[in-house]
């Protein structure tokens, strides 16, 4: 009885093919054990992943301090207002806001000037400016304009009496603010 | 020794309990493996998901354009200004927005009238119209309203000297913006 | 041959590795499958979790309603203005909308008094108050402040002619709503 052989004897000698499953099961086994375990790191870290409370993707925003000319910019009864940057998510270039995303925006204008000023909103070329304040000292006057990217919000002052040179602004503040936010920005 | 048969042969006659086992295994690991594959697919889909940016679900804003009555529509000095819309994601009907989301509304409107104008606002049935413009040529009037669904925003207007057949306006706009999206809005 | 035992006996004398390696086996696999059936869990959970529909949490508002004097709380031509609290997510304390965001806020005051009034608001001390009513019966005014936790927004009344027990006013309403939500809020 030559051929029988106790197990271990058997396996030693099996023809290859089994020693091949055998080998071919394993790695089968640890392939499959390493998915398992990227599956549930995967889901231990969703799972635990904090509620996503909503937050709201920042609004465009901008304060802008109304400046005063000094005595050499100044030389006619109607200039440019000068604008500087206080807060917010936009930029101020050359006097002007930017706009970079499409929609509607809240422009508030607020403000005690030195003398009666007349002030108009420009915001795009070849578009009428928006005459936001008419021949008055204190100001807090809100206008609501659909502008666009590329668009260049800034401030033209006309004085009647004196030249610029005597015109100042106490607590002057431009505020621009999108409304629905949600529609084209530039990158 | 005749009951002992070399491995090969005693599998062959092995009881059927373990072909049936070897069997079942085989299944079990099957299963297990399409179980894993469908893991890993959605780990895949789901790891490489571009990172949801927040995108805001439109605000309810519309922009009308006022328009000027044809002769034969204006009979008296008290009459309902044409509204017709240009832009936005509410509707007009009537010559009416249209109101679906219940909230705070910024109401804007802009024109130069050829003649001095009141204008009342009117919203709701019952409800004293908001009286938005008084006796002049220019507008730039905002008012902030808490409008329901149903509500219906037109413009009522009154000429003091000729009819409404010389009235003309430039540049005339209405602008309806919700401030506080998230309240009730009809399907 | 006495050594070679039919494949059960040998099993059952077998060396005691090769049982440990089976009970071993089948604890992975045990191990594996319940790991497998916690992934397909997660992921029919999430694979069928309805398409999150991007929601607004709710932005910073409120209306109040002006109330007037009871005749022996006014006394001077100068006082606050009672307000009581209408709708929205905002509170009043002490006649005072408290403010829990860091942020823009557009105010609007409107309403019908029975007598020239003019009215500042206050917000912060040691801030200028804003003139936001000027000589007139009539309100329809809007503002935009930017205010931050601490701040409490509350109105002062001046009236000229005679004392605040003649003083009436009619749909009277402050309404405070945040425009650029996101920034600190006070927990």
């Amino acid at each position: 009885m030559e051929g029988v052989r106790p197990l271990e004897e058997n396996v030693g000698n099996a023809p290859r093919p089994r020693f091949e499953r055998n080998k071919l099961l394993l790695v089968a086994s640890v392939v499959q054990a390493l998915g398992l375990l990227l599956c549930l790191t995967y889901v231990c870290q969703h799972s635990h992943a904090p509620e996503v409370s909503l937050q709201y993707p920042p609004i465009e925003n901008i304060m802008t301090q109304l400046q005063i000319l000094t005595s050499h910019e100044c030389e006619e009864d109607s200039f440019i207002l000068p604008l500087q940057k206080r807060d917010g998510t936009m930029e101020v270039q050359n006097n002007s806001v930017v706009i970079q995303c499409d929609g509607f925006y809240l422009l508030s204008l607020k403000g005690y000037f030195s003398q009666e000023v007349s002030i108009s909103l420009h915001y795009r070329k070849g578009e009428e400016p928006f005459p936001i304040l008419k021949k008055t000292k204190f100001a807090n006057s809100n206008v609501v304009l659909k502008l666009g990217y590329k668009d260049k919000v800034y401030l033209n002052v006309t004085t009647d009496s004196a030249s610029c040179k005597q015109l100042s602004v106490n607590a002057g503040e431009l505020i621009v603010i999108l409304q629905n936010p949600g529609g084209y920005c530039a990158p």
